[in-house]
């Protein structure tokens, strides 16, 4: 694979690229990993990557990948930029005939990524974005609990991501992360719904299989000074007319990455907590509550989750295990394109309508905080 | 005291009468506990009360008890009845000169409620709602922390109370419980919001000292054939600008009461559970969490916390000993009152005000779930 | 009942009184609470007691309870007092009629406890032992669960009773309870073992239903200038060829009481925290564990369980509850008693078994102790 | 990297490639994955290896590797056999010059070991053990706040690891690292206390930074049929006179890798557990507890913690990503070695040292559990 973004002043593309790595199946061969050319080639440097295939941008990265022999180049590219520079590349690869691997956000506008839509239709290439929570393997045993009609018909959902990461101006201390994030010109028009809020959204239309119809956003601003949101409370409603509650928040002071996700049904209730990620309760009135537990070797798990596990019980994987997953499935659907065969459905990885679907809940969210929460249908 | 309700045949009395006794300093001298005579008698004569001190109508009670001597006589009332049943007997028992601690919601109607709260005003007497869970040591520390200023200013609430005991229709089974509170003729106009919402809302306002001033609600039946909701999903703003959300559920199956309150603050956030009340959760972005653990023993706690233990740390205290808090500070507010001095300002207990108020959101929360979630101010 | 010991400047006495009080089925009538004349007239002041009930020692108070009607004396003793004050004033209320209700450890020795032992077997009276953690309802779960054989043959027990409250040398700031425990005048031949070793060895005895048959005992006294020990590492091994481990210490610094029971059989495992007393964890190789929970509402749970919860499932019942429901089962024994009848076997409690078996354990582990840890039979 | 054994259809070679390749700085450059040379080529063909680097005996490939230019040829080799097969590929590849990272315990006898001790004192070369665990970043945090004596002098020491794996006699069925461990002429004279004892062992010393000077062991096979232990439980003494337990079982049913360490100090304790590695719990008496989260960015922990995160806190690292940290640091000391230069002492791995003190541990417990627990000094 070719690396877009990724320097190593940032953490992502060092995420990205363990996560690659992992599983010994992918090779990172070229990279552009930053628009400032003596940044890009410290980067390659590092990363013992021969000369000639480290870039200074994306531009010259692509059209002389394409000129290699085939079994020379890159096959993928990973896009790891900020949003606003999600498009440009995604496009360009996916012309010169590059499976593309994107960052979410998948862009920076709705408009923008129904676009990168239209691209992937034509060209017919594979295009993944890294909603990497959806990589864990207990997120996959509760979407399967769920398909099963393990818990009946879905009636109330309650997912939240917290962080408190933004509950302080860092933005102006220069912390690069939030630079950008809280920057109009490169995040769009959301920070925190954009950049958790579409996790949140992403996994539960994932593990329910139901699709959010119509929302009421209460956004906001809270840190003085900053333009775009740092906060949402959102009312969800979907389309089997299930009802839920989305929570994303910046300024949760003291919280780490508290994703959680609960999930109530006709016959019983599971809770997945990110921060605890082998562990997936399901619950159930008058019935002892159930731990279900990552583990290769867990015969009582779906087929599914165990695909997603790599060693047996007991020994904790995590996030970087997650994204290697996605890398994996992504690469699994690689081989099989190439080979003109399918891949195991089951090895799955979002897709671009993920990332369409996204930016539509953005912006729908965005809109239904504009106008005091009203109900929004998307 | 005197019980009005509580016959053996429910749950609700027989937990007051535990809490009551806890302490050993409040005695059951007599009760009217069920409008069925037959039904009364047999409990008081489970109870050991003498026969000329178990009545058939909270009336008789309250009329001959007024004509014993002062120092023979109930002091207070507790009423435990359903919904329906508080306002006539709270109304005679202060006519009477009878103080009144009376289970939430305080009334059948916000209209009623503020026609007790005229008695009371009138009466000059006391009066307690048993919103227990303000009782529990470790929301007293919540609150003290939060005056403090340990928070600082506070941003975001998110409160919830999921339950799953009415994911079926257990009403048409004859449950009593389930019976009267889905009963729109002993309910009033709400079944979830009335029961369990509005202990979140008593909860949030007391720990966080703020107002909520505007609310937008999505209510639902989710059980087919239900008149009265039993779900409902609340977007929060407060007095000095904070937002929060609050859920309330009956049908989060498998849900026992978990009640559960998170607040976040400028400088740190809180999170306590009722499920694992003697801990309270202290966070503060690049801090060590801190857990606060109850104990009576526990110098670092604040006096409000110490005053709500009753035993060393290390020995769990429950439900039962919140309660007992509630009735052990009302008592002591008697024992002032009728010595006319003022007893410890810590040893505090929900009042007529929190009834009312209790009354007003569940007026507001239906009115704006029947106007799909319409903002509305209380 | 009446109480010898408890004056208010302990803690002990008035949990055994909120105990006692709780389920409104025993009544304290009298009791000789110090042998301070003074003190025990100010705390039966305190408690309301007529002053013709209060009395000044244990003797006065059996020998003249001993001469009211039968109606209206004192039923049973409840003895809270350090140690060395247990054995006088059982025998002599045993003597007189009275049945018994003793805090553990039983005796100062075990010599003495058999001879208590000999004084029950010659009045055929009830003597119980208040060993309170086998109160709880999800130790009855455990113990009904292992009795139905779900876990297979018992191979392997943990159990532990981590404390920190004497890692600093406190008796010598007079805290009242340190210096007496301390104490080898008042406490007997242990402390650190006969507090709370023994609490651990009844519960794993009553869980199990196995007898320790040979121990070896690794004792310390780890605090500078402490006579009795404070800490104690036990190799069990059982009557069924178990073998187990047996953790006590009052030196594990910022412990509360972590009283802790594991069990493994040949087809799964168990797991019990009295910090977190209302769930009980299942464990089974690959399977989910489950996590059976308190609650008088749960079919799932045990009826022997059940009869020991008070309300439903999701109020946390706590310590002064599970030592209610002695207080409660010993009352119904003794009304079964009085009137030749039988109760109910599930409403059991410890009896002088339990209390003489606990002396030996204890006389046991000081002896291996004393020898390097030497292997005891018991 | 070359490695020996680890081919696929074992899960350890799998889990130490991932390792070795998280960080994208050691490559795995050619192997002898396995005896049987059809299943060596076989792996190594998966794993992309050219041809002519895999080699179906370790003896040729470190003849062959040993031959290669310096800049071509394998640095170190890493050893994933079962016991039996560790000593000679150590001692051959020391000699031709190579450092070696080896899999735990380090041999098949504690004389093997101090042999291959000798090996390394002789070629000065780099020898690690994986002994994984202590690669988790919370272990060092644990470590260094002890070293600064947060704690005060160490009284007690708890640690255990129950696993239920081997609570069948699933050896019989095939499976195949049961097999192996299980049967005397691979694992050696140990099971339990050399798979997973020495983990315990390990641990203790490292975080403390004490000796065990003596033990005490009670050991058992006590699975019908089975040659080898597969439980233990040990008292230990420690250098500076602390006191602890041990416990390492492989029949409790159940329980996956339930590693747990707890620390006691004069002033404080810890608490950590695999299963939840990202958290150290600090207790104090009379203070709120601490929780210590890892993330790379967490100021307030120790430089030692932090080195050994890779990601911000809130994005939980796994077992995987500890044994990461040990390759990390193996290979910076290969790098400071082959420079002359000096590593950063705080990137440390587990040393030869650590292995032959852990094959005395082994052969101590083993010697103390056939004397009937007596008392064995080491």
């Amino acid at each position: 694979m070719g690396m877009i973004g990724g320097s190593l002043d940032g953490f992502i593309g060092s995420v990205h690229r363990m996560a690659a790595a992992l599983d010994g199946t992918i090779e990172l061969v070229c990279g552009a990993f930053s628009s400032n050319a003596k940044r890009s080639i410290e980067t390659g440097n590092a990363l013992d990557l021969p000369e000639d295939r480290i870039y200074v941008s994306f531009e010259e990265m692509i059209a002389k990948e394409a000129q290699l022999p085939a079994d020379l180049r890159m096959q993928f590219v990973s896009i790891v930029t900020p949003n606003h520079l999600h498009a440009q590349p995604a496009a360009l690869a996916l012309k010169h005939g590059f499976h593309v691997l994107c960052e979410k956000p998948l862009a920076f506008s709705f408009e923008e990524a129904k676009k990168i839509g239209e691209h992937v239709k034509r060209t017919g290439l594979l295009f993944g974005v890294t909603h990497t929570y959806t990589g864990y393997p207990m997120v996959k045993e509760a979407k399967d609990l769920i398909a099963k009609g393990k818990l009946g018909k879905i009636r109330k959902v309650i997912v939240e991501y917290p962080q408190g990461w933004l509950s302080d101006p860092i933005e102006n201390d220069g912390q690069k992360q939030a630079s950008w994030r809280t920057n109009p010109a490169q995040a769009g028009i959301s920070c925190c719904v954009g950049d958790i809020g579409t996790h949140a959204e992403n996994l539960v239309e994932y593990i329910t299989d139901l699709k959010i119809t119509e929302l009421s956003a209460d956004v906001s601003s809270v840190v003085a000074g900053r333009t775009l949101d740092d906060d949402a409370n959102v009312l969800l409603r979907f389309n089997n007319g299930a009802k839920g509650i989305l929570i994303a928040s910046q300024i949760a002071n003291g919280e780490e990455n508290e994703l959680k996700i609960r999930v109530y049904g006709e016959h019983g209730g599971l809770k997945w907590l990110q921060s605890e990620p082998n562990t997936l309760i399901v619950k159930q009135n008058d019935q002892p509550t159930q731990l279900r537990r990552a583990g290769a070797n867990h015969s009582y798990l779906s087929e599914h989750a165990r695909l997603h596990c790599r060693i047996p019980a007991g020994h904790p994987e995590g996030y970087i295990e997650a994204m290697a997953n996605l890398y994996r499935n992504f690469a699994a659907s690689i081989h099989a394109f190439e080979n003109k065969t399918s891949s195991n459905p089951l090895l799955d990885y979002p897709t671009i309508e993920d990332g369409i679907r996204g930016m539509q809940f953005i912006e729908t969210v965005i809109a239904s905080g504009k106008e005091n929460a009203a109900w929004k249908q998307l």
